[in-house]
């Protein structure tokens, strides 16, 4: 077999992370950029472009050793490589498929940044050798993704695996930052959790204040606990119902509070999931940050192998 | 293109239909013989096989005009064929798919029966061209089947598209035939609704009776209707949260009422929903009790067309 590369591209609103792979999903060798917002985002796929392309000459690669480019971006994507929104970037309705397959002469494929960190996952992290995989990320905010059969889930508006905005409390009143009430990200994500702590008296704590005083045994943290494995129960058995994934790997920042998190989640998970569905296991994240690089350069690699 | 036939078969605890289709899904022929489920429905496969080759033979098919047996079954199936538990037949872990090709020599694909109704509308009826598709059927109970990329999803259990067993009552202290409490199947199965129209005081009345009153203004009735479009508009949101459908197809018994059922659906769906989710369609479904036959078939045509 040939040896070939790909390259994973992850974009985030300040930086740009960059990989690349061997067929087997070994990381060779990666860096990062700044990323340039001026100009509604404009100037950005030819940053990525020429970064590549100067990496490329510099290892001395040949257009027949390199499979492709993968990318991961912040917002919604149809499976085109249209980017129908990604407000950090300054994108709306913004083919970047065509626009870097413009620059660079090698194939290009696109997916939203929390669908790929689950398909890097699948490929070289927690879940490797699974096919129905679910990932949530429990960072500022909450994001998900969803493999099916070793493929990527885009949805019909580039808005599959979107779980932080599944409602898990119809009769909420405060309003989430996408203008509805009762997502799983108001309780879930860092800011939800800080926002329960206030509500049970603990003050100003952070996400990972809250967790220490769990292992610690605060009773206050503990009742923060209970909700917040309540709330992530509920809705990851609601997944369960849907699609039946057979594991659900949990990753962001929140995830460091480690297995206790875990055992939150799945005491909750196992009470509301129709039975069939409670041989699902339950893992963290192994690929951290560089999840999306991964999982950007498998999407190139995974219709054809 | 050689014309070829091949066979839908569904298999219910009363009955068990066939059909014929053609490649483009049109039904040729169809019948049904009645379900001995006596010795632990250990006759049932034979009967089928026995029921097939005497169509082919007084038809006058010859084996290269046939392309298989599709096959719906009242319980999870995994995708090999294995049908985990069907109550209602008195099987239990049991690879049909594999006892039929021993009977016949055709290719023999199994599914599960709600979601086989998916296929078929997919394939034939309300959701025809569409490539990502979600059924509910509202009958006795609630069942439901997902259509993706044109492909059946199982799950990893064979539970996916179970979207009767998702909660969407968390404080609910009713158990639920499943042995959990608050599944949507609670709410809005026909007996679900017959439950809700007694708590606010109708009396003894079918699901079709509400509808009617519905229709004619009766306050009661109405206050039954924003239960039951509460209770399915929030599943079905939770849906798209996950896989972003483009359409939803609704089916069973209580689909009877028609449109109002889904302006019902369609003003909660709206409410809980995330907003790119929004575009998504609702329609009844059009195959009434033939949609198993239609989608049994297509099981079979499904992996090469």
């Amino acid at each position: 077999m040939k040896q070939t590369v790909t390259f994973g591209v992850d974009v985030g609103g300040t930086q740009i992370k960059f990989g690349i792979f061997d067929q087997e999903g070994h990381l060779l060798n990666d860096w990062a950029i700044d990323t340039n917002t001026a100009d509604g985002g404009s100037h950005i796929m030819q940053a990525i472009a020429l970064s590549i392309e100067s990496v490329i000459a510099k290892i001395g690669l040949t257009p027949d050793q390199i499979e492709g480019v993968g990318m991961g971006v912040p917002g919604p994507v149809l499976e085109g490589g249209v980017v129908v929104e990604a407000a950090n970037l300054g994108w709306k309705n913004r083919n970047v498929k065509e626009e870097l397959e413009g620059y660079l002469s090698y194939k290009v494929r696109v997916a939203n940044d929390a669908n790929v960190a689950a398909l890097g996952e699948q490929w070289a992290g927690s879940a490797k050798g699974k096919k129905d995989v679910v990932m949530v990320t429990l960072g500022t905010g909450v994001g998900g993704g969803i493999v099916l059969g070793g493929q990527l889930l885009y949805g019909s508006s580039g808005a599959a695996g979107e779980i932080g905005h599944m409602c898990v409390n119809p009769d909420e009143t405060v309003v989430c930052n996408c203008g509805k009430c009762g997502c799983l990200e108001q309780y879930t994500s860092a800011t939800g959790m800080v926002r329960l702590a206030k509500e049970v008296g603990m003050g100003d704590v952070t996400a990972k204040d809250v967790w220490d005083a769990v292992k610690a045994g605060d009773e206050k943290a503990l009742q923060v606990a209970e909700i917040y494995g309540q709330k992530l129960g509920f809705a990851l058995a609601n997944v369960a119902s849907v699609i039946n994934p057979e594991i659900y790997i949990v990753g962001g920042g929140v995830s460091k509070a480690g297995n206790i998190l875990l055992e939150y989640i799945e005491k909750y998970y196992n009470k509301y999931v129709f039975a069939p569905c409670k041989k699902a296991t339950f893992t963290l994240a192994s690929l951290g940050n560089q999840g999306g690089i991964y999982g950007a350069a498998r999407l190139v690699l995974g219709e054809e192998h």
